[in-house]
C-alpha cells in the first residue's frame, strides 16, 4: 500500500498510481485531521473525492503519529492528548473521535486507535498498554457505524510472546473483519521482528486479511509475506526515491554514485514502469537527482512504487502456484548480490 | 516555449509536455555545459536522446546566464570569462565555444552568443556592446556547421531606437534563418518594452521566425504577438506553479488564499489539461500547495504550461481568421478583471 500521508502519494496522480499497479492507497488520519481537516475532506466526498483516487483506500487511526511525532502527549483511559506537529496546538484523540474522523475521511478500511509503545518499554508498561488498547478497540467498534467501511483491530504486546498472545486473544474476541500487527519494525532487530510476527500470524483468523504495519523494503516484504501477511504499508519506496535511490531486480542503487553519470541504460531493463519503459537512462536520472530536479522525484517514485507493486504481483502468482519458497529465495539472493 | 533549464521542464515528462501541447522546448546552454556537461549530453544522443523529448528544441547561447548569474565576469573581444554559479570554477565562453557546445547539445535551434547589458547602462556601453555582439554573431555563424540545426541571430541595443536599428542592420546583414530580440524585459517598463519591440519587429525579415526572449505572462504574450512575435520563452508558468499560483481564463489565482480551502470546483472549468479534466478541485490543490506536496508542483505546472499553450493556439487561430485584435482585447479584459 503506497502511503499518501497528506492525501497524495508524493508527486503521483491517481493516473500514475493506476499505471503503477497500486492496490490500496493509505492516508494518515493524524495529518488529514490537522490539515486540511476531516470536514473539508468529507465535503469533498471523502478521501476518494478529495484526491481523485477511486481504488481502495485505508486510513490509520492516527495513533502511531501521536506517539512518534508529538513532542508532548498524555495518555489516559479516555484517550491521548497531544500537541500538533504543525503549530503546537492542543488536540485529543479518543477511540470515538478517531473512528468518527475516519468515517468522515471515508476510506474503505479504518483502523482502531492503539498505542504503539517503544520496543524497549518495560514489560509492565506493554501489559497495561495492550489491555488499554483492547478496551479502546472495543470502544472504536462500538462507535463505528459506516457499513461501507471495514474497521480493523490491531495486535500489540511488544516483544513478549505471552503478551502478544494476550493482545491477540483480546482483539480477535472483538471479531474484526481484518487484523493488523503493530508495534514491530520500531527499532528491534529484523530477526526479532520476524520471530514475533511468526508467533502471531498463524493465530489470526485465516479468513481475515492480515496487515503488517510498517514494512516496505523488498526483502522484508518477501519475508513477512512468507509468514502469512496480506497487506503492508511502506513509505520506503517513495522516501528512497526522494533521496535518489531506486529499487531494481539487481539490488538498490544510489543514482548519486559517480558510476551512473555515463550509464546510458534504463534504470531496470526488466521493469515495465513508465520510467523504465520510456527509456530514461541512469545517466539522465543521475543528472536530475544531482540537480534536485522535480522530475527526479517523479520518475523515481513512479519506478519504486511500480517495482514494489510488481514484486507483490509476482509473489502472489508464486503463492497461487505453490512455489513461493523457491521464488522468494531466488529473488532475495539476486537482489542481495546486486 | 516551456523552459527546461537543466534538461527537464520542472516535473514534467515528455509525455506530459505532449499532452500539454508544448511546441518547442528550451534548454539552457549555461547550465547544461556546466552540469552534466555537453559531452554527456552528446553521448546520450543530444538533448533529444538525453531527455526523451522528440519534439523541437531550442538552446540559448548561455550568454544571458553569464551576465545574470555570474558574480564575476570579464568581457573582452575574444569572449567572456566567468565563475560558475555552481562551484565558482573559472570558465570562458567564446562565440566558437558556445556554438560548438550547442552543436553537441543538438537542439533544432541554436542561438548566437550575445551580451545583454543592463537596461540602464550608458548609451556608449550599449553602442560598443551591440557592435561586439554583431562581431560575435559573425564568428558564431562562421563556426556553425550542423546543417540540421538553425542558428538564430539576436538584436540588442537597449532602449535607444537608433542603436536598435544599427544592431538590427548588422545582424540581418549576416542572414540568419531566424532572429531574436534580446535585452528587453530586463527591468524597463512594459510600455518601454512594447514601444521598442514595435520599432524592431516590422524591420525584421517577414519570412523568418521572430523570437522575443523572456516573456511568459498571458497579457504580455498577447501584446508581443500583436507586434509580430512568433516565438517566446517563459519560466513564468513553471515558476508560478511552484509558488502555488495558477493562470486561468479569469485571471491569475493564488491557491494559498484562504478562499480556496473549500472551493470544490476545478481550477479552470474551461481548461482541458489533465489537472482540470481530471477534476482536481481548488480545495485539493490549495491543500497540496499549503503542505508543499510534490503533487502541487506537478498539477499546477501541467496546468500553467497547458494553459499558455492553449492560449497560443487560440491566438494563432484568431490571426489566421483575421480577428486577432478583437480576440486579444476581449481575452485580456476578462483576464484582467478576474
Amino acid at each position: 500500500m503506497p502511503v499518501g500521508t497528506k492525501g497524495s502519494v508524493k508527486g503521483l496522480t491517481p493516473r500514475d498510481l493506476r499505471a503503477a499497479g497500486a492496490g490500496v492507497v493509505l492516508g494518515n488520519t493524524y495529518h488529514l485531521y490537522l490539515r486540511p481537516g476531516a470536514d473539508v475532506v468529507r465535503e469533498a466526498g471523502g478521501l476518494h473525492g478529495f484526491t481523485g483516487w477511486n481504488g481502495p483506500m485505508l486510513t490509520d487511526s492516527g495513533g502511531y503519529q501521536v506517539f512518534s511525532l508529538a513532542k508532548t502527549r498524555r495518555i489516559s483511559e479516555e484517550g491521548v492528548e497531544f500537541a500538533s506537529v504543525y503549530d503546537g496546538s492542543s488536540h485529543s484523540f479518543t477511540p470515538e473521535l478517531t473512528t468518527r474522523v475516519q468515517e468522515a475521511l471515508g476510506a474503505d478500511v479504518a483502523m482502531v486507535l492503539d498505542e504503539c509503545p517503544p520496543a524497549d518499554a518495560a514489560r509492565e508498561y506493554h501489559e497495561a498498554s495492550l489491555r488499554r488498547t483492547a478496551r479502546w478497540a472495543a470502544r472504536c467498534k462500538e462507535a463505528h457505524s459506516r457499513e461501507d467501511q471495514a474497521l480493523f483491530g490491531i495486535v500489540q504486546g511488544g516483544l513478549y510472546p505471552d503478551l502478544r498472545r494476550e493482545s491477540l486473544e483480546r482483539t480477535v474476541e472483538l471479531d474484526f473483519p481484518g487484523y493488523a500487527v503493530g508495534g514491530l519494525s520500531v527499532g528491534e532487530s529484523r530477526g526479532e521482528m520476524l520471530h514475533m510476527l511468526g508467533l502471531v500470524t498463524p493465530e489470526l483468523p485465516g479468513d481475515r486479511p492480515r496487515y503488517f504495519m510498517g514494512i516496505g523494503d523488498p526483502v522484508g516484504v518477501l519475508q513477512v509475506v512468507a509468514l502469512g501477511v496480506d497487506m503492508f504499508d511502506c513509505v520506503l519506496p517513495t522516501r528512497l526515491a526522494r533521496h535518489g535511490a531506486a529499487l531494481t531486480n539487481d539490488g538498490r542503487i544510489n543514482l548519486k554514485n559517480a558510476r551512473y553519470r555515463r550509464d546510458f541504460v534504463p534504470l531496470d531493463p526488466e521493469c515495465s514502469c513508465e520510467t523504465c519503459a520510456d527509456g530514461y537512462s541512469r545517466a539522465y536520472l543521475s543528472h536530475l537527482v544531482r540537480e534536485n530536479e522535480l522530475l527526479a522525484d517523479r520518475l523515481l517514485t513512479l519506478h519504486n512504487v511500480s517495482f514494489l507493486g510488481e514484486l507483490c504481483r509476482k509473489a502472489r502468482r508464486a503463492i497461487l502456484e505453490g512455489r513461493y519458497g523457491k521464488f522468494a529465495e531466488d529473488w532475495m539472493s539476486r537482489y542481495r548480490a546486486g
